[in-house]
């Protein structure tokens, strides 16, 4: 060993002394940790993608004001049932990070450059955890409401070198063979919609996988099978859509999946590794979508419930609950009535996205105000209707990461703030430092403030690495 | 004792009991508290003003990328500390609070509405923490870096149906008798600047207070006698341009005047009690005033290292670290090159109040742009210039809470945000969850989440009451 692999190998081990249970903050009331202490057979990871330090709040002050109860994340902490951090999100390249990179830091253990999974500058690879302790013998999944492709998950279980490469990424996760894979994405499995016209569904067939296509489907799956769900052709509709547009009802939501996953991989003697994404919530904030994000982030924390039931029963499972970064900063502003607006936005029908695409180029001003209206409960002035319309005629468009028909998003959620008093600050990520609670063995290594990395390394240890 | 006082008693007790160490979550470091457990014999109470999570954050980054060190603040959760909780901020008429009915929370244990100090629905006084403590024998004090009758420090130690009454809290303090009193403020205390043209000053004479005016003058108090410092006509300026502006070298720092009350009152052998406030933080966030909010958050971060270096040393002190409402929500903004637009703000050389303050109306273009590439080094386009010069020769004019001269704050943001990435949700509070640590005997209460009022019973759990 060199000079240089030494010190790098010393860095290296006082890096995981200072992670050493002996050596930390026992932030964790004892009752709440049952089995072996800091060893874990199972592992279940839950991501609100792109949850901004408001999104939490105002979900939880929606849940309380207008549901009558706080959410299962926040009774985490009224219970005292976690250990919380605040994370540091930075990628290799930046310190805003992107999806990949972040999820390749919680996956891989390293920080890689925006864009890119579990590859190092030098294009080495870094072995994904999923990966890894699949071969170990452990069963392995994630589920997630957009596509069970997308950069969060795929940060768990591959290497590549673009985030975009989703179809091959499909066939990826059927060589290595994970056990529980659901979401969304038939546009690279099916071959009536991928360019190369390849049947991914036949090649995981042929790999003993059984498919689900729909809510249905999953109450006929056999436990000692692999698992393929795949619910819609790109990610899945958002919740509030679900609960409102008939059509979507046969689409399982976040906490099915992730009851179906845990039931499928539980009963397995080597244990289980589970990712949980609410991919949405981040798609949300980047449309400045208030009734998505909360609906969303509710539809995350009910998933919240399903983890730490099956865990506080089971005693042997880590969970982890964060996010993998900051996204546009919402929060309600201050307004002689700030509750009452806030609490408006439960007259909201459907997602802005499912609002803005039923509005058409031929749709006169009365026609926008009605359904504006009819879907939101205020009435849109003159004047707002026709910048509304300016979008559908081709005088005006938005860009935006997730807004491929070029919708006013950001127009809308303008005009929504005089009701709802919610802002933004902007339509993408935020560097933010970001809420992480842990609750069962291994959580007792938590310290208060952590790099995204440090969690890579504190389920390797709870593992046993 | 009628039923509804045998209830409301029962309540209170149960609410106690909930806080009592024996039932809590025991998230700190056995080895960081020295002392006799649970009982506090001194408290600071340390509030960065309408500090959202991203500017802890962004102070930190900023710290770490420019100045090559990490914050105080920061460095008590690497170094594991202090104990930390998620707060909710709301007050008795909104889900988002202004600052005096929060300081009220803090201060009387009550929540009243926004606009008022320590004044019931009823019109019931809550007697205020700090004035309760200095009849049972503790020192007690108050400094910060606005007017030292603004709402933070007022609401440990006064009642007032009116946040606004300044001139009148200036007296109400004398009454009183508090040890140490510092801040801003002439015009409350100044008869040339009252509009009554009472001399206060004279009253706090009268009561044998010693007078300070500049930083020098702290250089000779007594220790046997109260203080009064004054160190502005209103707030004191934005710590940047007290370091870029010579005219303002004979102001004193956050941390000096801590540093100053600190030793005023540590020798009282009842102990005392010291709030301390980085005020302009709230003011930089209401004017979107990135300069100004992190040299102010680090100017009260070095108020944070003078606290926990006496605290660590005396063992028997009850640290807080917190804010008292999230402001604007400011994050940086995903960008390829976030990190170096970010960094770019170590090239403004004063606060966009002092930048914005400096431009005339009788300005050409040219001379607008070459004041703003001298302040911040980059250039405006002459759209830009344009715009600016419209709201000095009154075609245009922006509102704002401390806006008194209608100056283009947020369009200044807007522009800069080009340069520097930054975004901001509003230019006012919000209502997102806010960060709160503790250190000493009386920490060990502390459970994950709370509610600003929980902290006042915290502080007289500790206090032994």
């Amino acid at each position: 060993m060199n000079r240089r692999k030494f010190l790098k190998r010393s860095a290296l081990l006082s890096g995981l002394l200072a992670l050493n249970p002996i050596d930390t903050f026992a932030n964790t009331d004892a009752k709440s940790i049952s089995g072996t202490k800091g060893k874990a057979k199972n592992i279940i990871f839950m991501i609100s993608d792109g949850m901004s330090s408001g999104t939490l709040a105002m979900a939880n002050l929606y849940s309380k004001n207008v549901l009558g109860r706080s959410t299962n994340w926040m009774n985490l902490y009224t219970e005292n049932k976690v250990s919380r951090a605040l994370m540091d999100t930075a990628s290799a390249s930046s310190i805003v990070t992107d999806s990949s990179a972040a999820s390749s830091a919680f996956g891989g253990g390293i920080r890689v450059k925006n864009g890119t999974l579990n590859i190092g500058a030098n294009g080495e690879k870094h072995l994904p955890i999923w990966q890894e302790w699949k071969k170990k013998g452990k069963k392995t999944g994630c589920v997630t409401s957009v596509t069970i492709t997308h950069a969060t998950p795929a940060g768990f279980c591959i290497n590549s070198s673009s985030r975009n490469a989703e179809p091959e990424i499909a066939e990826m996760y059927a060589e290595i063979g994970f056990d529980v894979m659901m979401g969304g994405g038939d546009e690279f499995f099916n071959p009536l919609k991928r360019e190369d016209k390849k049947d991914v569904y036949e090649t995981y067939r042929q790999k003993n996988y059984q498919i689900a296509k729909n809510k249905s489907d999953l109450q006929n799956i056999k436990k000692n099978k692999p698992l393929l769900g795949i619910f819609n052709t790109g990610a899945l509709p958002y919740s509030i859509d679900k609960v409102n547009d008939k059509s979507f009802q046969n689409t399982p939501t976040l906490a099915e999946m992730s009851k179906t996953a845990i039931d499928q991989m539980k009963d397995h003697d080597k244990g289980f590794l589970l990712q949980i994404e609410g991919g949405k919530v981040d798609w949300a904030a980047h449309a400045n979508d208030i009734p998505a994000l909360i609906h969303d982030q509710l539809a995350f924390d009910e998933a919240v419930k399903v983890a730490m039931d099956f865990a506080e029963k089971d005693g042997n499972t880590l969970v982890i609950i964060t996010t993998d970064h900051g996204n546009a900063n919402p929060g309600i502003i201050y307004d002689a009535d700030a509750t009452k607006k806030f609490e408006s936005i439960s007259n909201y029908k459907f997602s802005n996205e499912y609002l803005l695409n039923s509005l058409h180029s031929d749709f006169n001003l009365q026609q926008i105000k009605d359904l504006v209206f009819e879907m939101n409960q205020f009435s849109l002035t003159d004047k707002e209707a026709l910048e509304l319309l300016s979008f559908y005629n081709g005088l005006e468009k938005e860009d935006g990461l997730y807004n491929y028909k070029k919708l006013p998003y950001k127009l809308f959620s303008e005009i929504q703030k005089k009701h709802n008093s919610v802002g933004w600050m902007s339509m993408d990520h935020s560097s933010d430092y970001v809420e992480l609670a842990m609750y069962g063995p291994g959580s007792e290594q938590l310290k208060p403030f952590v790099k995204n990395t440090d969690v890579h390394q504190i389920m390797q240890n709870a593992l046993g690495k």
